[in-house]
């Protein structure tokens, strides 16, 4: 006497109770067609997450509520599993409800409350103090909420063994950050093993804001070995049935797609930046994007995400060349845009730049060899794609990577105007990388070799190279990798080799760009610390 | 047998370590020459409040702990108080600090971590589970810190009368916002009453990104009534005598400037403005600003803040007018900066306005009509300012108020382009007061009446208004102090007699334009909640 278990791994959009509601009822409609008995679906599905500050609204909340109510009437005929904001008297919890007969049957209350990273949980919801365990067709389930299982000492104190049970249920909210997944696993695996019992782990996908959730739901045994698994960035539903035989759960008949869980990172980090990139501009109801494309290899591999991410008709380049950019720049910026069959336009900026240059000569000591005339023609051309924004509707898409965005090798409402920031938590290593990448994926050229090889500039001066002003980007994202993404003091990373004077010089650069990367678009997070929630940096700071 | 207690009321910069241990010092030596025998210094005085994601570094709690101990030996000779980040095994502490004979004696971690509106101690850190009493010539004294106080149920529970205090010592680090001092002395009275005991309140002062902390650190009886306080606004250090006569504490000795203690809130909010762009200024090393002056109220105001900030010798005004400039607006800019005796320049942009709509006019579809060339006018006159800065060295001071932010009714790189927007938080209503106010105070005009009394107008159209796509501020201000402020639903809004289809499109203004305000430089926070760390709103979000 099996049950038939489904985990429904939605694409949830914050805010969007109604549609969210809409899109697990379809779900809830295919499931019951392949007799499920019981449906699992993501912490937080019914209106998506995170909702930040949305929690401050009572009448948010008391519409999760009725929308928890009423989906239960409109789904009788199985048990079904959802999470969602709980309104209490003095505040509200994370929950999870599990629904039944046209009710809401139980509600658990989310005990561990991540404050860290990208998380403030305890800034919005109250702990629960109690564990929830059910039974359905004698298979005892224990239901949980994320990070409940993520420590397990803290798990273990909840459960206190002061029930039986055959599985865990774990609903979440899980960001991707490359690397993730093999920390899920560990976690899986070292839960599994500890209670003796297996799991199903019903993880949301999608891209929010600078968040892409990853889905990778997986039914794990009681081994911590994966049953099987739902896709990687996409919706899904694995279906297994889950018997108790002679006291362990056995799993048959699983339906999933066979996938190899072996993630490559370059793969998984494409994937990441092409849901996140397409979730933010739909989301945000756009239907067309803009790049200004340099005939770099930032741009162009920010366009080449544009176009799997939303299709090639909808996506808009444009270059806008003065006498600084080489003949074969601009020939690739176009070449660029023809390989991946984007609209294409030229706009040479070099008289508006010198109506521009002779306004400001106004004033005494304008200089036209210096920064703020390099700057200028960077703002010239925000302003340009800003106002193609403004007049057709396009969202701008910014093609800084991770490692300018650190040291602010950028011009702020220059190449950082836009809408979405497609790259800004890419190194420049890892540039490459994708760009080599994307040609094999597609096995032809969509981006340049030319582009790939050329020795990077920002061409806004005669002759000028990227190397003219920073180190090696090897050397770069090595410094930036331990500076920011680890914490490493700056003593430390030149004791364990780097050079001093370097050290010195980029970690000074990252700590004065606060304020550019605070006035800067939100971007996808691929790294486990991003330039955005997880990095909060105050802008006036004296530390050396 | 009294004993003579200072508070040293010190503007510290956040990871200035030894620039605040110095500031520390010499209020230790005077102190020391008024013969105080204990001096109570503001929470987190040593590095800085809030250093945010500076405590995530090792090397920055190590150097806290390390300047604590130098700290203590360089002042012996009486028993002073800090507050500073302590490293742990496991995290670190808010904690506080007796230092005395040359040595750290105790340590108190703060119990009750605020987590809510601008604060994220619960990222940071860890809790203490325990209270601390010291005992000096025969007067006990609970230490406690900031939020400590503010639960008095908490409180009640921390000491559980387990011990006798006569003085209840709290070192806070709490921001300014209008009504914030009534809110404390109510705190103060509470905490004070229940606890039959006196109160050594001690808070820092200065403006950290936008955050100002009021200062205002004060001596209150047991029976809730202020002895005597310090300057709001400013360093400052009171000093009284204490004594126990028949078990009560008696003060006398008082030296301190006579401050009314009723508040003015439009006082307040000036005086709040002028030392948070002063020290946001100053503490990121800038020493010239620039404005771009209009001729409008809102640009007036802010150049006559940055003049009592920073002097009149430090603020440079720019007007930029195309013709769609009144001859009005445009001498009221040239008054504006006379009246206050700052630097002016005027450069037209109506040649490069023209060449550049020249150049997008190449493209299908550009129109000189629409809302791309009204927005084509702010970012020209954006990047004006900004190749000045460039060039120049001035931080650019924005002139947004708080109702423009809210429903976006600005142009993203044109007039949000700055540094710093000093009257971001200030509700256009506000405005006026605060202008009149001024006026006042200087007792002649400052911003002259003729801009004061004007019709508002961007002024990037033919005989444009404010009022064309705006409702009368009076409303506007209504409408945002209940959704914004109170996060009153809509519903209730129209309920309480505001205009439905007024309500519904402001609302939908606010909720559209997070993506505006995400990307807009930090600014003063004046209310109960700013456009800022105490407003988290998901940039992509469908809630209606």
């Amino acid at each position: 006497m099996a049950l038939r278990v489904a985990l429904g791994q939605i694409n949830a959009v914050v805010g969007d109770i109604k549609g969210n509601i809409a899109k697990m009822r379809e779900f809830y409609v295919r499931a019951l067609e392949q007799q499920v008995e019981l449906l699992i679906f993501p912490e937080m599905c019914v209106c998506g997450y995170p909702p930040e500050d949305l929690l401050h609204k009572e009448q948010f909340l008391e519409e999760n509520k009725n929308a928890v109510e009423s989906f239960a009437i409109d789904c009788p005929e199985m048990t079904v599993i959802v999470g969602f904001a709980e309104i209490a008297t003095d505040g509200c919890y994370n929950s999870l409800a599990v629904l039944g007969d046209g009710g809401v049957q139980h509600i658990y209350h989310k005990n561990n409350l991540p404050n860290y990273g990208v998380f403030d949980e305890q800034r919005y919801f109250l702990a629960g103090t109690t564990p929830y365990v059910i039974d359905i067709k004698g298979i005892s389930m224990a239901l949980t909420i994320c990070e409940d299982i993520w420590h397990l000492e803290a798990a273990a104190k909840l459960f206190e063994d002061s029930f039986h049970k055959d599985l865990i249920v774990n609903i979440s909210a899980s960001p991707f950050h490359v690397g993730k997944i093999g920390l899920r696993q560990e976690v899986f695996e070292q839960c599994t093993k500890h209670f003796s019992c297996g799991l199903a782990y019903s993880n949301l996908v999608g891209g929010q804001d600078e968040l892409v959730f990853d889905g990778r739901s997986v039914f794990v045994d009681a081994d911590g070995k994966t049953v099987c698994h739902a896709k990687e960035f996409a919706e899904d539903m694995p279906v297994v049935d889950i018997e108790k035989i002679d006291g362990r759960l056995k799993y048959t008949n699983v339906q999933a797609d066979d996938i190899n869980e072996h993630y490559d990172a370059i793969a998984e980090v494409y994937n990441a930046l092409v849901l996140g990139t397409r979730d933010y501009v739909r989301k945000n109801g756009f239907k067309e994007v803009l790049i200004g494309l340099s005939g770099g290899i930032d741009s162009s591999l920010t366009a080449a995400i544009a176009v799997e991410a939303l299709g090639a008709e909808n996506v808009v380049g444009v270059t806008m060349p003065t006498r600084f950019n080489s003949p074969e720049t601009i020939s690739d910026a176009g070449r660029s845009a023809k390989l991946l069959g984007m609209k294409f336009h030229t706009i040479g900026i070099a008289d508006t730049l010198a109506q521009f240059s002779k306004m400001l000569s106004g004033m005494d000591g304008w200089d036209e060899n210096g920064l703020a005339y390099e700057n200028l023609q960077a703002r010239i051309r925000g302003t340009i794609l800003m106002s193609m924004s403004n007049q057709f509707g396009y969202m701008v898409l910014t093609t800084g990577n991770k490692s300018e965005v650190a040291v602010g090798y950028s011009t702020l409402y220059g190449d950082t105007a836009g809408g979405f920031a497609v790259i800004k938590d890419v190194p420049k290593t890892l540039v490459y990388k994708l760009s080599r990448y994307i040609n094999e994926l597609k096995g032809r050229e969509v981006i340049p070799v030319s582009v790939i090889e050329r020795v990077p500039s920002a061409e806004l001066r005669p002759d000028q190279k990227d190397s003219d002003s920073l180190p090696d980007y090897e050397v770069l994202d090595a410094i930036l990798k331990g500076y920011v993404e680890d914490d490493v003091s700056p003593q430390k990373l030149i004791e364990d080799g780097l050079d001093k004077e370097t050290v010195e010089r980029i970690v000074r650069l990252v700590d004065l760009n606060e304020y550019k990367r605070r006035q800067s678009p939100p971007g996808v997070r691929i790294t486990p610390k991003a330039f955005g929630k997880d990095r909060r940096m105050p802008i006036t700071n004296k530390y050396k």
